[in-house]
């Protein structure tokens, strides 16, 4: 039911073609991020207009807010939600810093550099308390809707894929700051190993083939370890690989860590990078072998008018401008877009100055279009060889 | 390009064909409310596949906020909004009494039984101070954006509906509050019948055919001053009557109101019940002739969870209730709308709990498909001389 088969390459940059039971996946491919099953502000007909393969929900969330019972009994995570692609549920790991670490901490993932990436889940209010606690077997969750308390253990996040049903779990590891010295992240990745081990043993007890299971590189920003852990994870016998945690401190840092990570990787099986993907990062990630990677930039941003265009600086065009007031022309001139097919700038204005909610929605779908437009002409280009030509039309 | 036809009697209820050149209307027809040129949290497409007939919306609140020249340079509000159907501008006169003595009184329409219908535009913060000056000739508004005055008059109404490019133009009229007495009931009543001649004139004088214009019926709950304003306007050529203004305080009020007024109105005229229009009202108000009505319930109603039903206490299910926490079926059995087709209670109640967006946009279509499934089921049974059996059915 699952298969991976890169179908063709430039450079380390590739095309490939992932098999799931819920429908095939072309890489490489952005993943909208649907936290708590529903991908914000948009439907999965929306989704399905808009050329979306798969979509990334959150076991933790999910766990904390309805239950993995609870879904289970409404049929699965597919029915609940009504997404009938492929589904990925991401584990919990990086709560562990969102809620942990990176509170205490008072940084993101990349911080201070991507402070709207701190989490892809909701806001947990100010302070810098840590609701986390882990140990060698676990993590204890303090819930930031009720202060309930929640074991999360590698077999435990097994059991709660296996409930929701999604087609990728991705293990339970320990992602850590950008602000951890060498020694802690060295023994949060070694914490991390030992439990994909052990996920990797539940996974196989229970397994009848419908599912996958994916393991996590860690290791922060130091190439020893980051090596360390995907040589480690790539013996094992995981459908595919994530790369999680801290990527340093800027686009550079985060290269090389890709740099260092994706040559032990095997070449046979997906690579997903986790929580990163702006515009200009596109290019980047795929130039260097990333097959998946998601991001809640196009729909967090459309919650505050930003359309994400070609031209504009920082391809993002802030559509409360006042020079779009009476501007009949759509965000992006050629983009088949419903957004950009039906309605004028100064429409969409409108509808932000006014607090319409249809706003961010048809600024949802195109941001998604948008990402997605940018997948298809990025595997065409690599499979005719002039992937590098086209990155260089989007290098500022 | 207009004509309207009665194709089919029971009793005083009837079932009509109302041809405007952007399509028909089969009534009688329930009208959503998109006073900022959207349908609150749905699109045209949504508008489309739920059967949607014709939008309502607003002059008064699209000058303050856009200004009609501008919707005119981006090719009319029919292109500007996406709506390619017939489409009403309410004309103001209604704000004449929102931000007016409905202000000042601190009541509704039909207060203080219907305070969520105080207004179809927005919320203009509290206190009692009104923002509107009537004389003879037009009304002075203080703009609740940024405190700047526009003058509003019979004619400059003729003038904006020109520029928006709407099939169904209403006139300025002035609506009176429920707690207005008889002499100034009257006196606003011939004031409306002042401005309804003049508003015709200058219709007639600029008419190219594509538009049409509606007279609106005052007088409060007044039987004299109802069928004066009636038989007043009758005698005049508009293509369409309307019914504003007070409806006293209660149901039987409501339902008094228009058994003085709807007598008195030409037969062969299409007749618009003004911002009424709640699940229990349906039934009464086709009863007695009424081919159209409008109401922001629907949408407003969805904004809170609030879905209609037809076996809930007061039509309403609250889905936030914990009973449907875990309740797999969706809102109403048998219903075909897209949000009945597609997801259970559990996961409408998630989504409202979670304050996703989604939530709003599903119940939205939810009750204006409640609305209109109930308005082709009338239309069906008054043809086949069974309305009176189907509204008992409804009767509570």
């Amino acid at each position: 039911m699952f298969s991976f088969e890169v179908i063709a390459k430039e450079g380390d940059g590739r095309v490939g073609r992932l098999v799931t039971p819920h429908g095939v996946i072309e890489t490489p491919s952005f993943v909208p991020v649907g936290t708590l099953a529903t991908v914000k502000a948009v439907t999965p007909e929306d989704l399905r207009e808009i050329g979306n393969q798969v979509v990334m929900t959150n076991a933790f969330h999910l766990h904390l807010r309805l239950g993995e019972d609870l879904i289970n009994r409404m049929g699965g995570l597919h029915r609940f939600m009504n997404w009938e692609g492929p589904l990925i549920t991401d584990s919990g790991g990086f709560q562990i810093f969102s809620l942990g670490a990176g509170k205490e901490h008072g940084v993101g993932k990349m911080a201070p550099i991507f402070p709207d990436e701190n989490d892809r889940g909701g806001h947990y209010g100010l302070g810098k308390k840590p609701l986390v606690k882990v140990d060698e077997h676990g993590v204890d969750f303090i819930s930031y809707l009720d202060g309930s308390i929640h074991r999360f253990t590698p077999e435990g996040v097994i059991e709660i894929g296996r409930k929701l049903g999604t087609d990728i779990i991705l293990v339970l590891d320990e992602c850590t700051s950008p602000l951890h010295d060498f020694q802690y992240t060295k023994r949060a990745m070694e914490r991390t190993h030992c439990w994909a081990q052990r996920a990797l043993e539940a996974f196989e007890r229970t397994s009848d083939g419908t599912q996958s299971l994916w393991g996590i590189v860690q290791g922060g920003a130091y190439k020893d370890l980051r090596e360390e852990s995907a040589s480690f994870l790539s013996d094992k016998n995981f459908d595919g690989y994530a790369i999680g945690g801290s990527l340093g401190e800027s686009k550079d840092d985060m290269h090389r860590v890709l740099d260092w990570t994706i040559p032990s990787l095997p070449e046979h099986r997906p690579r997903h990078l986790l929580g990163i993907g702006k515009v200009e990062d596109i290019f980047e990630v795929v130039r260097r072998g990333i097959d998946l990677f998601d991001c809640v930039a196009p729909t967090m941003m459309a919650h505050t008018g930003t359309f994400f265009t070609k031209e504009s600086e920082g391809f993002q065009m802030h559509i409360l401008n006042a020079q779009f007031k009476d501007d009949p022309r759509p965000v992006e001139e050629g983009c088949n877009c419903g957004t950009c097919r039906h309605y004028s700038r100064a429409y969409l204005r409108h509808l932000f100055l006014a607090k319409e909610l249809l706003g961010i929605r048809l600024a949802a779908i195109h941001n998604l279009s948008f990402m997605e437009s940018r997948m298809q002409e990025i595997r065409t280009a690599i499979k005719e060889g002039s992937f590098d030509t086209l990155s260089k039309t989007w290098n500022r």
